[in-house]
This record gives structure tokens, C-alpha cells and sequence, in this order.
């Protein structure tokens, strides 16, 4: 019923996770951030570059340095901002009164508190607080807080471990208003357990960007070190916990048209549809992304350059499964196929995604619902019994866990494709963007990487052999990749690895290589550009490309080494 | 039979043009241009960019600075070399050596020459040249010297206006064996008669880049006037003389399976298959070539940013006459439709390219057999009385004058699929180019350009408006222009004129404006640069993409204007 409603969904409101706390939160109202900003920001030259009143290095973070990168990480700079701020008044007012005593309430009290026309009331501990002032400022959003109203917030942060930082519980207090009877129970263990303590144990090779969720990368050395990426090193973008799904009772639901619907197990997919595989490399939106925070900060996972990962997928088309369904290889009009995973914040909402209905039933698009992943039963992580494989398209719509399918005539309303996996010009921030201004990332443009050296190594005199990988999305081979150890003065041509692909079915990586003479004691600022098959390039430099989110960062990439002896 | 035949062509020795002189010259043998290179060249310090071995501004033109720029710009750089050795050469012999008496030959002698083993000779007015040793460095190619062996050149050099120039007699003097007994009666007029001068008269308000072939573009200030280019302006880039068709008697061959053959006049075409309409923009690869040029030269004709225009066109699908004529939707492995030209070089050979079998096919890709422009009988210097038009694709492969249709397992082995129209990196130059290492054009990359205000203009105080057009190979819609007035430290959106495109089959350009304050005096160094709907972006600057031939120069377009009171 979500996804098969008539009507697009509202542009800037879909449905938004509860607490997606490592995704983007939707900015604070054009109002608030107005007012704000005056008060939280003293009088800063203009940028050098783009058009953002934060420039890199400036004192947005209320002083608090340290703390500040790790949590702008998580939460972004529009969170920290408000924390910060917050955290300072509350400050103010303490000194300023002393501590009050507190009526007493029961969780039945608390509990007709659940709306801003009745005050929005929540409890931590033995504690209760009125946070009606402060739902429209919540970082995640206001709808999230809601999801709280009138109960316990230990549910809620369980789910997103950046809660348990001394200074939200210092924010907390100076909405106190009362504490609960000393007769109120505690929030039942069940609703504070850790929902994920079901994630399934991870190689320890990788380097872990965000534990809950799970979100690492294999480390560069290793990247491209094979064509396939080993399942244990492939890069993990999860948005929720990992569900635990049963294979045995699993079943796929696929909306067909006029209210029929497919129902499939495991062993029907496997058995009634022919098996299809597909080598394809997926990257996230976000690769390369701390890059993008050298401009100026964003709001994102400090992804490196191994957001990107290639795996040989095996499963069944879903062109076959909507033929069987029911739908037919041309639709007149716009259509979207949706997808939803079994992976649900604790309201229930599902992740959610959408691609053109053109390419889910086109056979030279190859998109799967993979059950395998380079020979292997689909690892818990990557989206075991089944998941999407778009290739050629950004990982996000690559929905992991599938539960459903659904034709729409409009896009998935999900958060990830309304109001996150959008890019915006660089003079765009939180107070002006707008996410119905851009269309949701599909096809990836051109990339590439240089994974050894390593940034700010030392390597012998001698032959240097640079190494990297090279992608672009929709199907588009990469053609060249050009190699500079002078900053982009002088270019080489590398040294494509492997074999052709088939024209416009170029849905895996290309791995390269260079070797060219360095001389003892030089400094080499080495950079690559690749080219692809509609001659598309990367642009020279980051600022440019530079967005509030921090995705699509495709620019040349640049490792500085020094030539020993 | 040239077209189906089942072996690919040999790389590198396809059949190339007579004569195509503002077209790419193949490279001289690598021997023989690494015999010349030293003496042609005095040691030049190295260039800031790239890898060229001829930075802009050498003294690598033999002196000639005034006359070069045209030359290059005609003949490209490595011929103007080869002359101005040649020339050096010739002049210091005549130093040396007074002038001799030559013997008396007839035609018929001189018609014994025909073979490097034979001698090659030919002749001009009454003079016999034995230009044998000429023969390999010839800029616009061996084989098309050869094609005048043992007569006169004359009908030759009457395809090509650029070996009208004075040294181009004096470096043929070199070469002088003998003179014509005066019994010898001068070449047939018929013979010598302008092949370009059943041309097609013009709009006087085309932007001429070369007379014969006649290669034209509309004024910057009139190109995004209007959605739709008017035909009169619409850019136009022949690569030889209009052919004059005779609509009663024209018929289009389409080669089909197992040998059979469609044959089709122009009534039938309209009569057994659907009109179907598209307007699409096309674009020359070396639309913005002249930019290029800046950084160091480049061969090929000097376009500034009007090789593109956009039109509706009107015709059948390709898809529709390939099943007629017995093809089906989807063929097992690599295949290629190639299109022939009527319009055709003295020695016979046609125009000609090709395009990958599946995007003939696509219902979605949209490649018509165009009759009509902009609702009007095809113009003559735009195909009359069929033309293809491939949308997204380069203008190169979009084939006028169509005349034969046939599916391939190899591209089409023209000159200009095989040896032109590819892109390479900015490290090779004419010495170690080799085509065969590079992807013929099809998808272009995306572009952008402002068309007002024009450089080195100024413009009033107060509020300026920038306008411009933006396009992106292979339907990927424009998503965003981004614009800068202070040379891309910080940027403005643009908003893009018009309504959205189907999502990928966004074959027409958006153009654009943004309007924005200026203050008198101001120096505007004004920037823009576009979004695909894949996300890709234009590179930052010219140098990086730099390639020998001039093509697919899409970098940031830059105007420098000052603002007046």
C-alpha cells in the first residue's frame, strides 16, 4: 500500500527514518537557522572558496575542537552546531539558579504528553523532560523526537549509539521539568536492548567508519589488490541494525498490477527463474568523501576511497520476476520500481529505495536480486537471503534484505531517495537546500584512486609502480586513465588490467597500473584521472564539486609521496 | 560488400579519404617523423603542461607566424612542419645550385609513374614532379598522393582549397623532373572544375571556419536565442562537397540478412514506415576546439562554441526500416550499423561512420532517417534529401546524404571512424599517437557555454544576464549550471529554461540564465559549468584534456568581461 499509492509523494516531507542519525538529517526551518546563526557565529571573512559561511578550521563547533570532527562525523555540523549551542545556554542558566526541586510524576502522566499542542513530554532514566522546545531543532528531525513523545528515550538512542555522549545528556537537562514517582518502573530490558547485538561479527581487516550501524571499508591497501573484492573485505554501507531473517520461512513480496502480488520463498526464486550473474562493483554515494570535508565540512561517514567494492553476483533477474508478476517490458509514462528491505528503524519503517522501471526490465541493465556473492551464500552484511544488485548505479538503490517490490508511479518515498543521495552546487547549504530540487543519484559519474602508494609514504628510488582501480557508472567502460607524479603538469597513460568489457555493459571496475623511474629524494604529488566510454572526465579539483552532504566526490585524486634513497 | 565483409578492419590501415585535408592526416611512419624531429626543431625548454615537445608559440611553424595559424589551423601542425622543412630545404638548394634545363616529357610518360616502385610522378600546369620521396610525408596521407599518381594534380588539389598557397608550389619545385612536351595538351576543364561549386548558397550570417568543405557555425549571440537553432543557422560541418541528389531517383539500399537488400525511394520511406519525431541537439567533437588550441596547437578546424545547434527533426525510426528489412531487436555479440554518404572524395569513397547495433535498435535511443528540419524539407548542407540523426551521439556518426545502410561485425572502416573522431590523452602526440588505442566518439561528454555576454566585452553596471546553453551526450538530462562571476571561487545556479526532458532521452540542450548584480568597474572573469544527470561534471581547465586532434574540449567555459558605469 506504501508504495502503490497514485499520488507522488509530497516533495520535502516523505517518510523519514527514525533517528537516522549517520544519514542526513533534514535541515532545521529556514526561521530557526536564521535566527540562530547570528548568535552562534561571530563575524568570519568571506571563504576563499564557494559560498558557505563555514569555511574549514572556523570556530562553528563552540570551541569544542575535539570532540567536534568525530561527532560531525556522525551527526553533522547543523547537529553540533545546535548541540553546541544549547550546551552553552544550558551552561548560562546553571550558573545562573540554583538547582530546583522537581514535582514528581507518574509514566501515565508522562504518557498524556505526546503532541506540541499538549507539550511533548519523554523520560530518561527516573528523569522527565519537556522537550517540546526542542523538537525542531533534533538534528534527525522532529518527526524522530516525536517517535519518543510520552515514554522513554533509551529505546530510541539504544538504536544510534551517538546519544551516549556526556553533553546530549547536559542538553537533556535544561528541559527538565519533573522526575518520575518512585513507584514507576524502569523501561522493560526488551526496550533498551541493543538492536544491534544481532549484527553479525565482521573481519577485523577492515577500517570501521561507524559501528552502529555498520559502515567500514576495506583499507587501500588491500582494495585493489584483487579484481573481486573477498566477501569479508567488501565495503559495508548499512543504514539500521542487521535483520536476522529466517531462509526458511522468507518470503519476497512483488506487487504486480491490478492488486495482484507475487509471493516467492527462496526456493521458488531459485527454481523458477533462470540463474544470472553478473560481475559489478558497487559504490556508495559517499566514497571518497573526507576528501570533501578538507573544503569544508560535511555532513557524513569519513568514507577514504574504499567505499567501492566488486563482487561477481549471482541470482535471478528482476526483469524476470516482474515479467512473472505480471508487468510488461514497456510502461507508458514515468514508473519506478521500489524496493524495501527488512532492515527497519524502531518505528518499523523499512530502508527503501527506487530505480526507473526502464532499467529494471531492460536485459542489457542486468539487475539482480543476487542470492550469491562471488560463489557464496549472500553474507549477513550484504543483505542475506537477497538483495538488489543495480549495476552501474550507486550502491544506495542496491537494496540489501529484500522484502518487496512494488511499481510506482513515483519514486520510493523513503528518506534515502527523497532527502538523502542528492547533489547540490557547492553555494548550496543546510539553510538553502532544497531536496526536491535535485533528482536522486543513479548512475555514478566517472571515478578513480590511487591505492598504493599511500599517502604520505616513503617509497624506494628506483621503479615506482603506482596502482589504482578506475569505474564509472551506467555500463560505461573506462577508456584511459591518466597518471601524473608532477601535480598534473605531465600525464602518462596507465595500464588498463583485465579484459574488455562488453560495450556498455562495463559494469565492473578497471584496475591499472604505471610504472615509471623516481629519483631519490623527490617529492611526488601523484594524481589520477580516468576517462570513460562517453569520454566523460573528473574534474581537477574538489572545491568546485564540493556539496553539503558530501557525495559524488570524483575529483582527481592526489597522494603525496617522497622518493627515498 | 565493403560493409559486410566478416573480418574487422586491420587497425590502423582502414581505407582512409582522398584528400582530407581539414580532416585528421594520419601520422607520418614512426621512423621517419623520429628522423625529423631533431632537425625540424631547435631544443625548446619544456612546455609547463603536458608533455608536448611543442609548447604554444615555438618557433615550430619554420618562421612563418603569420601565414601558420591559418595553416595549422587547416592542415594542423604536423603538416605545416613537414612544409616548412621541406620549404627550408628547398631554399638553401636553390642557393646552392643554379637552375637547370628540364627534359620534355609526354602524359603518357609521365602516366608510367604510378608506384613508388615505378617512380611516382605527376603533374601541375606543364611541370613533371617525380615526388616519390614526398609521397610518406604528405600531411594529408600517402594513399591520396598516390591516387594522383601519374597525372596531374589538379583535380586534386580543386577538392582543397589549402594547397592554393604559394609555398605549397614552391616546396613541390623540389620535386621537378622534367616539363610537358608542348604538345601536351593541359588537363580536361571538366577535370580541374571546382568540385564545390554545386554548394548550396548560405546564410550570410554564418560564422565561416572553412569554405571547402564548407564548415560553419552560427554567432555566439544568436546560438541560444531560440530552443530551436533556425536551420539557416543551424552549424554546419561537411567533411567534402554537398552532393546534388535528385529526390525522384534517390533510393536508400539497406542491406539486410543472408544477402538480401531493401531498396527504398523516398515515397516509400514516408509511406511504409511511421514519422516519428525528435529534436535533438547535435554537436561537432570539436565544438570549443579553438580554446584548446590556446594551450598548445591542435589539428583541426578553429570552432569557437557554435558547432552545436539543436532541431526537431523529423523522419522514421532506423529500429523501424532495420526489421523491415529483416533484422531482429537483439543480435548475439558485437555488432554495428554503418551508414554511407552520397557525398563522396575524387576518388569515390564516401563518408562514413557507425554505430553501435543496440542503440540502432533501441526503441529508446531514438536514431531516425530525417527528412525533415524543423518542419522543413531537409536544407541541402544538412543531408537533403536523408540524413541520420543519432541523438547523444557526436555529430560525426549522424551520416547526411545517407545512401546505404548495413550491419557490420566491425565498425565502419571510414577514415573518419577509424582515424579520427577519438579521443587521447594530453601526452600523445603526433609521433606516438596510435588510433587504434582509443574508442571511436559515440556518447559525448557534458558541456557547457556562455553565449552572452561575449569576451572582452563590457557590460553595464547594475544587473547582468548571463545566458548560455548546456547539453550531455547519451540523453542524460542537464540537472544544474552552476555559475560564477569571480572565475569559480564561488558560485550561483543557474535556472534552466524549458521543461524536463523524459528521463534518459534528454537529446535536446537546456539553456539558461542567471542574473545577478554587478558594480561598475568590475572585472568578471564569468565561469560556467553543467551537471548530467549521472552526475558527471566538466573538467576545471583546458590543459588536462588537451588532445592532439582538438575534440571533446569541455572544460569550464570562461568570459572575461569589465563592467562599464
Amino acid at each position: 500500500m506504501l508504495l502503490l499509492r497514485a499520488e507522488p509523494p509530497r516533495r520535502g516531507s516523505p517518510r523519514t527514518p527514525v533517528l537516522p542519525t549517520t544519514t542526513t538529517p533534514p535541515p532545521p526551518p529556514r526561521g530557526r537557522s536564521q535566527l540562530r546563526s547570528p548568535r552562534r557565529l561571530p563575524p568570519l571573512p568571506l571563504p576563499r572558496r564557494g559560498c558557505s559561511r563555514f569555511p574549514p578550521g572556523s570556530p562553528a563547533t563552540g570551541g569544542r575542537r575535539g570532540a567536534a570532527p568525530v561527532l560531525a562525523a556522525l551527526l553533522g555540523l547543523g547537529a553540533v552546531l545546535a548541540y553546541g549551542e544549547r550546551r552553552r545556554r544550558g551552561a548560562q542558566a546553571a550558573q545562573a539558579t540554583p538547582a530546583p526541586r522537581y514535582p514528581l510524576y507518574t509514566r501515565e502522566e508522562v504518557g498524556r504528553h505526546r503532541s506540541p499542542q499538549d507539550r511533548v513530554w519523554v523520560t530518561h532514566g527516573t528523569e522527565v523532560f519537556d522537550v517540546t522546545d526542542f523538537v525542531e531543532l533534533h538534528p534527525g528531525g522532529a518527526d524522530k523526537v516525536l517517535l519518543a513523545a510520552g515514554g522513554a528515550l533509551e529505546p530510541f538512542w539504544a538504536l544510534y549509539a551517538v546519544h551516549n555522549q556526556p553533553h546530549v545528556l547536559e542538553l537533556l537537562q535544561e528541559y527538565k521539568v519533573g522526575e518520575l514517582g518512585p513507584e514507576e518502573a524502569p523501561p522493560t530490558p526488551t526496550a533498551t536492548q541493543d538492536p544491534f547485538a544481532g549484527d553479525p561479527a565482521r573481519h577485523p581487516g577492515l577500517r570501521v567508519n561507524s559501528q552502529k550501524p555498520f559502515n567500514a571499508e576495506p583499507p587501500a591497501e588491500l582494495l585493489a589488490e584483487r579484481f573481486l573484492t573477498p566477501n569479508e573485505l567488501f565495503f559495508t554501507r548499512n543504514h539500521l541494525p542487521v535483520p536476522a531473517v529466517d531462509p526458511g520461512s522468507y518470503r519476497l513480496r512483488v506487487e504486480g498490477p491490478g492488486g495482484r502480488a507475487l509471493s516467492l520463498s527462496l526456493a521458488e526464486l531459485r527454481s523458477r527463474f533462470p540463474k544470472h550473474e553478473v560481475t559489478a562493483t558497487l559504490q556508495c554515494a559517499g566514497n571518497r568523501r573526507s576528501e570533501m570535508s578538507h573544503v569544508r565540512p560535511v555532513k557524513g561517514l569519513a568514507w577514504d576511497i574504499g567505499a567501492i567494492s566488486t563482487a561477481r553476483w549471482g541470482g535471478v533477474r528482476l526483469r524476470d520476476v516482474l515479467l512473472q508478476a505480471g508487468f510488461e517490458e514497456e510502461r507508458e509514462g514515468e514508473w519506478h520500481v521500489c524496493f524495501e528491505g527488512l532492515d527497519t528503524d524502531v518505528g518499523g519503517a523499512p530502508y527503501g529505495a527506487s530505480i526507473p522501471y526502464g532499467r529494471a526490465v531492460s536485459p542489457a541493465a542486468d539487475v539482480l536480486l543476487a542470492y550469491e556473492m562471488n560463489g557464496q551464500e549472500l553474507p549477513r552484511d550484504h543483505g542475506f537471503p537477497l538483495r538488489v544488485v543495480v549495476p552501474g548505479v550507486v550502491g544506495a538503490r542496491s537494496v540489501k534484505w529484500l522484502r518487496r517490490v512494488a511499481v510506482s508511479p513515483a519514486e520510493s518515498p523513503s528518506h534515502w531517495q527523497q532527502n538523502d543521495y542528492k547533489g547540490f552546487s557547492p553555494c548550496v547549504d543546510w539553510d538553502t537546500v532544497d531536496y526536491s530540487t535535485a533528482p536522486a543519484i543513479q548512475e555514478l559519474p566517472v571515478q578513480s584512486a590511487i591505492t598504493h602508494p599511500r599517502p604520505g609514504t616513503a617509497v624506494p628510488a628506483g621503479e615506482l609502480t603506482v596502482k589504482g582501480y578506475a569505474w564509472s557508472g551506467g555500463g560505461r567502460e573506462v577508456v584511459r586513465v591518466d597518471v601524473s607524479l608532477d601535480g598534473g603538469r605531465t600525464w602518462r597513460v596507465a595500464r588498463l588490467l583485465g579484459e574488455r568489457p562488453v560495450p556498455g555493459r562495463a559494469w565492473a571496475w578497471a584496475l591499472w597500473e604505471l610504472q615509471a623511474p623516481v629519483a631519490a629524494g623527490a617529492e611526488l604529488e601523484i594524481v589520477c584521472k580516468a576517462v570513460d566510454g562517453s569520454y566523460n572526465v573528473q574534474p581537477d579539483t574538489v572545491a568546485p564539486i564540493w556539496n553539503l552532504r558530501g557525495v559524488l566526490s570524483n575529483a582527481w585524486h592526489r597522494v603525496h609521496v617522497t622518493v627515498g634513497r
